[in-house]
């Protein structure tokens, strides 16, 4: 675990705060180096698939020109979904270090043992919590600001 | 359930084979119209992520210029593995009919029950098991032929 890569996740996650996402932000390292980033764009590109994890793998296997990314690891600042959970396991990704536990829907331990499963083709070791405070800041933030706009609105129209 | 989308979707499944990937093709119908087709490209893109199903939604949202796909649904020759169980849901695709069940890792009801869990944020009803034998003897064809060029291989290397 290195700090510094959590913290260009939360730099991440920010970015996608910027442009009015949910900010969710991923950074995969490859030989103690950063090969891709990524940030929540399903807003903005109208695609659900677009989350933070899948952008930068998808980076990352355009970078490495090959869909195993043997040896990478991946910080994200939340949880990872079914979705995202899967592709990790499909990319063959070693080690996933998350912040904040998506305790509804996640898929490293909340919801199902995606990552860590024995049976699927590959298993990932993960670490949760790291920055779980701040990550998880982010969020509720967002979402505290979206409950507070939208009740302005409906007072707003009769 | 309509025969002829799962016969487009075993049409894409060759389009794979062609190709020599994994064989498996997925087809996204709205409105009884087809709105996106898609066959995996794994090999030929070298991403992970490039799945039937998610190159399927992915161009079925351009299409509709929404990631919401409500009332979508999918036709595709293998049962999702998490990766595309968990888009299907992310998407909020309404149905889902599959063919092949995948025992390992498939996650409509083999592994875990991602499309149907009433914990996440949406739930897609499945059909699965169409088109069945058919579906199932296009990858294990493939993967026979793999195992025997193999074997021809290591019986002319030394």
């Amino acid at each position: 675990m290195d700090a510094k890569f959590m913290e260009l996740a939360i730099k991440e996650a920010k970015k996608a705060l910027k442009r009015d996402e949910v900010p969710i932000g991923a950074v995969i390292v490859s030989g103690g180096k950063v090969i891709a980033k990524g940030h929540n764009l399903t807003e903005s590109k109208k695609i659900a698939t677009r989350h933070a994890e899948m952008i930068a793998i998808e980076k990352a296997s355009r970078r490495l020109k090959s869909w195993r990314l043997d040896g990478a690891e991946i910080y994200v600042t939340l949880e990872p979904c079914a979705m995202c959970a899967g592709a990790i396991v499909n990319a063959r990704i070693k080690k996933v270090y998350f912040g904040a536990y998506e305790k509804k829907s996640g898929c490293a331990e909340s919801k199902y043992p995606v990552l860590t499963d024995a049976g699927l083709n590959h298993s990932a070791e993960f670490v949760g919590g790291v920055e779980e405070e701040r990550c998880s800041a982010l969020i509720k933030n967002y979402f505290a600001a979206k409950r507070k706009e939208a009740k302005k609105i409906s007072e707003i129209q009769p």
